[in-house]
């Protein structure tokens, strides 16, 4: 009753109101489809139409013969009752109902839902929505997002699974991490929730081994106890961070109008998240730097940070930081000075950031980094590129250097045109970059869990 | 005494140490200067040369028969005390030491400083540095600073000038302005401060009418009475930001050891720039978020906030973060509630934020911004483009209501390749972009001075 991999590799997608008509959601979702050449097979269900994108279209879902593992309804609100008595006929696994207007609409819809809900109850047919863009997988080729990829770009293959209650959420991350190059596994919206949640999805990615990371977007929870529970079990196999939006009065307002959810009280979520072991993120920025962080690296055992700059005041601006996060920016031992100053340029300062100044050559970084991290946990390494004796063959020398210290080397790197140039060639080596001295700072704190 | 106009106009400037090879620190600042098209004679000082990049070079600076404005040394800082025999002999109006090696260096450093320090007290010459990059001025065509523009780009021609003690954070700042396409006045950066320092300049600029907004970075001040005094008449006349770096222990003891200065403790400069008016940023992002928002808008009245989405969960992001930040985020009264309604599609929440769903059309975001901004004094309007009604029609859209309103609109626009894009276009239209929704509502609560 409780398994939902079926909506994550089912063998058989039919999408009733299926169309050939590009722009409509439900001929988007068909193409999403072939474009991840998902592997099962595809039944569009519509009685206007004969063929849709050379693939035979059906009457109805009872016409085709076969089994369907998943339904996506991709019909008008009012319809959708009437549509569920062929899903249950044909007995299919489960059903995603993209269609909006629902509980997000008032009373009607709410009632609508009411009896969505029933069926499900009734039939142990698994719902995913309504409302809701479905289930974005990268492992199994499976894409019911409708949002265009001309518009909203497709992340690569990574160990990365988003769990997002909202789909503007859900689709900006992900043409966000895109962008951003990094991987992802799956991404699920489920928008007003009326049977699948945070928690059968939480349970479910558990022990889905393509998942490393787990990254979950709230407004609110259906039932708080069983979320603590498989989210403890979830974090104790893998990271899992959250955040939790509608936190205030306003937010609050807002979040249930939008998905028809109440929003709780916050404090209650953030204590629940503290319970369940998962790493609470404040704002969207800060999630993005959870996804980037944790992608790349594991949590450490110590909060201790080494900043290493050729540039003092923006040094200065990344201690203060990290200081204000709670990590420890402690100047290195006199011992280490004395290595320091002995492998380095006299005119560098020997605390915390080393600072390189603008006479810094990229030997300097990785001399400064190599021995410097004896006695820290963590690195930000801020490259400004104003000093000329820095070329791009650093990139290359502090990656060797992190993958040879085994501990985690953040890239701080403000700046514009030529900095964001190689911001992406640091990524592309992977080592995670940041523009901002807060978002590095952040970083560094969600590794070491302060 | 106290006159330093003539370091941002000189009518002629003598490079002591002048090289003609690339890559010395000299030889980058006369290429800026002819880049810059600076309209006064410059004359390069070293006994090596004849003639430098086919101007003649001088064997002294008392070899140059006319009048010089102003010196920059670009000597090692050993030869600095020497140098400025000459500087005096000529009776030039100012210096600008480049040079590093100074009280940074430690105690010989202090001693060096506090002779040039002498001199300046003594023949009333102004002096500023050393350690420093001196005066980027978009106005008068005077750029000293010697970062090279392949690396480091100048921002086009504004209304904005930065005053920095440190030279990284003057550089950073300005490659990024560059990036944002934000105009610039001045960018000025003192290091450390033997003479000429914030409270120099702000007076300066405070009467300076190309200046519209002035933004701050300080590690530390020399005359904390003076600078609040100037603070306050230049802050009466023209928006004054401000950040102070060096805040915690950490910081505090980089920020020593780089420009030598000490960083007094953080809530002193919090309750000066409190007195004078100086609206206080509290991160490098912050204080990039003010220098985008004030080239824009002038602070406003009120503090309420409205925020128009297509999708949900973001809005509600936006909003928790508007809350947070101490702006209203309340809810259209009754009546105009009914005028969205019968002007917007049944299916939007008119709420705040309005959610125009994933069936918002160009028109409907306009309508939502014209009526809805009766009641607020600055819009949020985040523009997520997965919704395939909306077109780039939008950017032109937005840009006349914004003018038709004359209110702050302020774009939130998240995502990847297609709306980064996007950004771009509504910034050449003139509307301020962010794309994090914690930028856009500190750009809201900056405007709103809470």
């Amino acid at each position: 009753m409780k398994d939902i991999s079926f909506f994550f590799s089912p063998k058989s997608i039919a999408v009733i109101g299926a169309s050939p008509i590009h722009g409509k959601l439900s001929n988007a979702i068909i193409r999403q489809l072939r474009t991840m050449e998902y592997p099962g097979t595809v039944y569009p269900v519509n009685p206007k139409y004969k063929s849709i994108d050379s693939m035979e279209c059906y009457a109805s879902l009872t016409a085709i013969k076969e089994d369907v593992d998943v339904v996506i309804l991709c019909i008008p609100a009012p319809g959708v009752l009437d549509a569920m008595e062929d899903v249950v006929k044909k007995r299919v696994k489960g059903a995603i109902i993209v269609s909006a207007g629902f509980k997000e609409m008032g009373n009607d819809g709410r009632i609508l839902e009411d009896k969505i809900r029933d069926i499900s109850r009734e039939t142990g047919i698994r719902i995913m929505g309504p409302n809701c863009l479905g289930v974005f997988d990268n492992i199994s080729k499976v894409d019911t997002f409708f949002i265009l990829r001309e518009r909203i770009k497709r992340p690569q293959v990574g160990g990365l699974t988003i769990l997002s209650q909202s789909g503007s959420f859900a689709g900006t991350i992900m043409d966000t991490l895109a962008a951003e190059g990094l991987g992802v596994s799956k991404i699920v919206n489920y928008g007003n929730r009326v049977d699948v949640g945070e928690s059968d999805c939480l349970e479910y990615i558990t022990n889905d081994e393509s998942t490393k990371i787990v990254g979950l977007y709230m407004e609110s929870v259906d039932d708080g106890r069983r979320f603590v529970e498989v989210a403890k079990k979830c974090a104790e196999k893998k990271p899992v961070f959250a955040i939790k939006v509608g936190k205030h009065d306003a937010g609050a307002s807002a979040a249930r109008s939008h998905t028809g959810a109440i929003a709780g009280r916050y404090e209650i979520y953030s204590a629940a998240f503290k319970k369940a072991g998962i790493i609470e993120m404040k704002s969207y920025s800060e999630f993005l730097d959870a996804c980037k962080i944790l992608s790349k690296h594991q949590t450490t055992d110590g909060k201790r940070v080494l900043i290493i700059t050729d540039g003092g005041g923006m040094g200065v601006s990344v201690a203060d930081v990290c200081d204000e996060m709670g990590l420890e920016v402690n100047e290195p031992s006199d011992g280490l000075k004395n290595i320091l100053a002995q492998k380095l340029p006299p005119f560098c300062a020997f605390v915390n950031p080393i600072d390189l100044t603008g006479s810094a050559t990229d030997s300097d970084y990785v001399t400064a980094l190599k021995k410097g991290m004896a006695e820290y946990d963590v690195a930000i390494v801020m490259a400004l590129w104003g000093p000329p004796g820095l070329t791009d063959k650093l990139i290359q020398m502090l990656s060797d250097a992190s993958r040879e210290l085994n501990k985690p080397v953040i890239i701080c790197s403000p700046g514009g045109e030529y900095t964001q140039k190689r911001n992406k060639m640091f990524a592309d080596k992977g080592l995670p970059v940041f523009a901002r001295p807060e978002d590095a700072a952040r970083a560094a704190a969600i590794l070491a869990k302060v």
